[in-house]
């Protein structure tokens, strides 16, 4: 029998218990032995759960205990977790967590230090929930040369996004309508800033690329600032708009990162992920394309994928699973500005010669320009095109200097 | 470095060889080793080969050379390749394959014969080709109970269902078109009559649920009966025609097993996959739906899950991964006539009576009945309706003994 514990009892920690609590037998057999749930850390008291005599408020008993084999960190937040994980880590605990911010900003060190201990640091439900990816990026795909990594990574702006494209909701009402059915916390600056997406892609990265992405290393544009306008146009050309974290291989050892609100074509897989689902597209020079897809998050859903790494452990307890990756090096990530994208403009029509002044700009270059209808709700003297492929700060140079149109908004576009 | 012989110089043999050959150090550092290609094994000679001089007819060489310690067995069919895997693990060697047939047929001795030997036998490759499939299955969601697994696994045919639902092709010209882009084999059996996709079902049971299940006990129903006129009524009427492969948790421990062509909802994730696409949807209790897309074929998406399985068989040649289930019991796959399912059925109108008699046919029971809408294309005295859901057996029987109409086809419907 191996005893864990597991810090933090809110909606993924409780399910973790329930998880392992409902089929014990099951996951017995398929860990190769019975895991006891020895600890929960908590600073409430649960006097309703059946497992209320585990609940401890003193993370020193937990980091103290040598039976204790598997600490599962579930609070989320940077502090006291990475302060938790790295004590426990250095007591020769595994460790597994779901806080992708605690990977993105400290996964580095954090598994420096469980090579140096032999112990295993696993988190899978960091990244897509329930889905499972980590695992069959690092190891199913190990044959393959990884070219590009691309998703859906948010469920609570999919789910926004979902409802302006499809229900003609505003970003504000369909945020309330996210709060509400609990899919958006209160404040919802790390889900509609793009802050969570972009921590997933700092993993993916790393793990697709070998080498650690901090967050402030990746341009990151959230859905904020998304005009119903936009969504109108999109979807009228038969364009979805999704926030796209994505990582893809570049010249010299390098990579681009970005995470922005795009049009996404209907030819894409990505398109049709809906409300609050996940996905993620991996090109593999020898795979293609491959997608997964579920639910990114959600009590049950994200805790299968704790509990998941958990049997990894209780299996892995003495050959350690071969998981790193080197820290970042400076230029590592290259300028987004230089990536070559297709650019969306709406732009307000100031003069008879806009249309022209448009193709005109474009004329003459390896550049195709694409006029979108102007959809049926949009009755104001504007015009919406799509431009490119082109590097992004030539692209947009050329934009601006269009005489004629007043830029009101411009959005990437994905094939 | 570690030895590794390959039995088979074909589509997916020479793919290995060509994978392991590319990246040999990005391998090397994945395996923790290099693998070195020792044999080949083809009874062909292949002297434009940069590996030349690995090639051997003689399979006893590689069996009785104690420094390969890996093989790869991707000769396919049943023989030889069944007494060769056997030889091999009898020897002390971890073999992968990418064999459906073979596992569907002897998983269940080959994986006791490895466990007997402490070596492993792993074939992530007979399943989706080079989608991640089995490893997330067994791994990944080692913490559900998992209730359904449905799947579109063939791409051969699921290429002709597209070019018959978006093109309007007959069955025998798309398959025609099948053959001559190489998607189909000149005798295409196997894939049109749904014994590849039956295959598969059976490994994803097994893994799924614990117990071998063998071809023989799944209820099979090919493609190459089908109608052009149902794809037109189940296009128009916003469905899809997909050979869908099914396994699910039933009642008592047993499981429902099944093959058919069915109507595909535009609601489902898996009415989109087309093409030679491949996608498997996994119902857990924890995860919800998570969905597998891919190439579930071709030359490198299958060798490169060949290779992480090479890999992995590297990484455990001392640990012994745990992989394996039970053999058969009686009984243990159900009747499908029991299973509860909806039916499409098209059938002339022999008489003014023919809808009235359909309606009384399907009055006073818990049987919902949908007419479809008459097709532009068709203009036969005929109709068509989706009725259920219900016990297949009973249903059929209600739709037999409707007076008035000649049944012309039936076929399943999934939501």
């Amino acid at each position: 029998m191996i005893d864990v514990a597991i810090m933090g009892h809110g909606v993924v920690g409780s399910g973790v218990a329930e998880v392992l609590t409902k089929h014990p037998d099951n996951i017995a057999a398929r860990a190769g032995e019975a895991i006891n749930i020895k600890y929960i850390l908590d600073l409430r008291d649960f006097p309703e759960s059946p497992l209320f005599d585990r609940f401890t408020t003193d993370f020193e008993r937990i980091v103290n205990d040598k039976d204790v084999r598997i600490v599962a960190e579930l609070m989320g937040g940077l502090e006291p977790a990475y302060t938790f994980v790295k004590r426990c880590l250095l007591a020769g605990k595994s460790v597994v967590t779901s806080n992708k911010e605690l990977v993105a900003a400290k996964g580095y060190e954090l598994l420096s230090i469980a090579k140096a201990q032999n112990v295993n640091f696993l988190f899978e439900a960091s990244v897509g929930g329930g889905i499972p990816i980590l695992r069959p990026l690092s190891q199913c795909m190990a044959a393959n040369e990884i070219d590009e990594i691309m998703g859906i990574l948010n469920g609570t702006t999919n789910f926004i996004l979902t409802k302006m494209i499809s229900e003609n909701m505003s970003f504000e009402d369909a945020l309330k309508m996210a709060q509400e059915l609990g899919y958006a916390e209160k404040d919802p600056t790390a889900d509609v800033g793009g802050h969570d997406t972009c921590r997933k892609v700092c993993i993916l990265a790393a793990l697709a690329f070998g080498k650690h992405v901090y967050p402030e290393h990746i341009y990151t544009e959230g859905i904020e600032n998304l005009n119903l306008c936009d969504a109108q146009y999109a979807s009228s050309a038969d364009y979805a708009i999704k926030l796209i974290g994505r990582v893809a291989r570049a010249q010299d050892n390098r990579i681009t990162a970005t995470v922005y609100p795009a049009l996404v074509s209907s030819d894409s897989q990505l398109s049709s992920v809906n409300d609050v689902f996940n996905a993620v597209l991996v090109r593999g020079d020898a795979t293609g394309d491959v997608l997964f897809y579920g639910k990114g998050a959600g009590k049950l859903p994200t805790a299968s994928a704790v509990v998941a790494d958990i049997i990894d452990c209780v299996k892995h307890l003495e050959a350690r699973k071969y998981l790193f990756w080197e820290d970042y090096s400076d230029g590592y990530v290259c300028d987004h500005n230089n990536d070559v994208v297709n650019l969306y403009v709406r732009a307000g029509i100031e003069s008879e010669q806009a249309v022209t002044a448009i193709k005109k700009a474009f004329d003459h270059k390896d550049i195709s320009l694409d006029f979108l209808c102007l959809p049926p709700l949009i009755s104001k003297k504007e015009t919406a095109f799509i431009c490119g492929p082109f590097v992004e700060k030539d692209l947009r140079s050329l934009i601006e200097q269009i005489k004629d149109i007043k830029v009101i908004s411009i959005l990437h576009v994905i094939d």
